[in-house]
């Protein structure tokens, strides 16, 4: 199994305070060191790294921690392999464009006989069920919708009905996002916080740090932060329900 | 105008020599300050950074001037905007997947009344003549051979073909790789160099540093650099003929 965080905002804000927590259990706090990724949104553009090292012992990573790129949506991955072996191209998030747009997908869990046809555009690049669902995802959107991009209410309709057909297959928590909204399913393990106006100081559970966002915030901003396990001590985390779909936009639950 | 740099290898080598003087050309010794970007083919997998800052500016830059990530493809590019706004999603080299290949696309020059009709799965995010061009192409090749890549003397011809369709609307020097190959093409300025054995030491012309290659390699090791303008004061630099392509395997042009 692996890890998952996601971050989603109404104003563009880094996730270092986040991520350096998150990163010390690639490796470090807990086993998961099979390489680890994050995508970070800047308008419609992406950055996009990955790495086949575990995160605690990556320079990439590293450069993450100290360089503040602010995103309003960010999936990161830390990654113990489970189908496919430790290779850059097996690492989370994936990147597809679709409409126009690029769209990232992340995944922790274990899919069983998952084999589903694929015939459009969307091929899988390394070997895991991961990346394999998430081309099914992109295809069978492209399908549906043709080559125009539908309104919010269609597309989650959609991803419901198209993510609960995945989960079927086994443990399917996940989170895709396409620059404007942060599409998180739980079928074991999730949990979020929004962080909003008034800010507290928040305690790194991984490493002894913490931040008062009351510094480093406006009363305006809100962000959510989704992941796996609780990042922090004393905030207050809200567990999914298992089968729930969530889409985070300007860094509320909808 | 931008500048485009490109590695092709027969064992994986790292980039940073080279492109620590191609680096001091986005924003120091040129003026090619709009953004930058770099692709690292690993296996079947991609590094891709990208960033809109200066390339002398950029901590990621700096990151790859200091991390030696060894690969057997490389594209790389520094921007100075022609057509599309300084923004992210404008930063060559772009990626898409086709095949079930990443394929790794950056270009210099600027094209005229180029319109193609994209009815496929290919899009542009950002609004560049160059991720257009790229789109269509990679549109045209899912055209003519379907779901199944091609040996590569069918590929060549078609790029042939379709590289010059574009180049008929303006300047067309361009670099894309699939992984296993990397195809350059000429409209006004690119040329390459071979570093083999006797390994030599190279002397950079941005920035006064040289190394001695000898030192850092076997006498098996092919390393093909092809850049728009030559990056050594003491090497013999091939200039490529105006629409001529290239296509570069194992460190050698074929």
């Amino acid at each position: 199994m692996c890890q998952l965080l996601g971050m989603n905002c109404n104003v563009p804000t880094d996730i270092v305070f986040s991520f350096t927590g998150f990163a010390h259990r690639g490796g470090r706090t807990d086993t998961h060191h099979d390489g680890w990724g994050i995508a970070f949104f800047e308008g419609s553009g992406v950055r996009h790294f990955v790495d086949h090292q575990a995160a605690v012992d990556s320079p990439i990573a590293e450069l993450i921690k100290r360089y503040p790129i602010k995103s309003t949506n960010v999936i990161a991955h830390i990654r113990k392999a489970t189908q496919g072996q430790v290779a850059l191209e097996n690492c989370h998030p994936f990147v597809r464009e679709l409409w126009g747009r690029y769209w990232v997908f992340a995944h922790n869990g274990d899919l069983k006989e998952f084999a589903p046809i694929l015939h459009g555009p969307f091929r899988p690049v390394g070997n895991t069920d991961s990346e394999l669902a998430f081309c099914w995802l992109m295809q069978s959107l492209r399908e549906e919708f043709g080559d125009t991009a539908p309104a919010m209410p269609a597309l989650r309709a959609a991803l419901e009905r198209l993510v609960a057909q995945v989960a079927a297959h086994g443990t399917f928590n996940m989170m895709l996002s396409d620059g404007t909204a942060l599409f998180t399913h739980c079928s074991t393990k999730l949990c979020y916080v929004v962080r909003k106006y008034p800010f507290v100081t928040a305690c790194l559970s991984d490493e002894d740090l913490s931040v008062d966002f009351s510094q480093v915030t406006t009363p305006d901003d809100r962000v959510a932060i989704i992941v796996t396990e609780p990042l922090t001590t004393n905030e207050a985390w809200t567990q999914f329900a298992p089968g729930e779909l969530i889409v985070f936009v300007d860094g509320l639950p909808q």
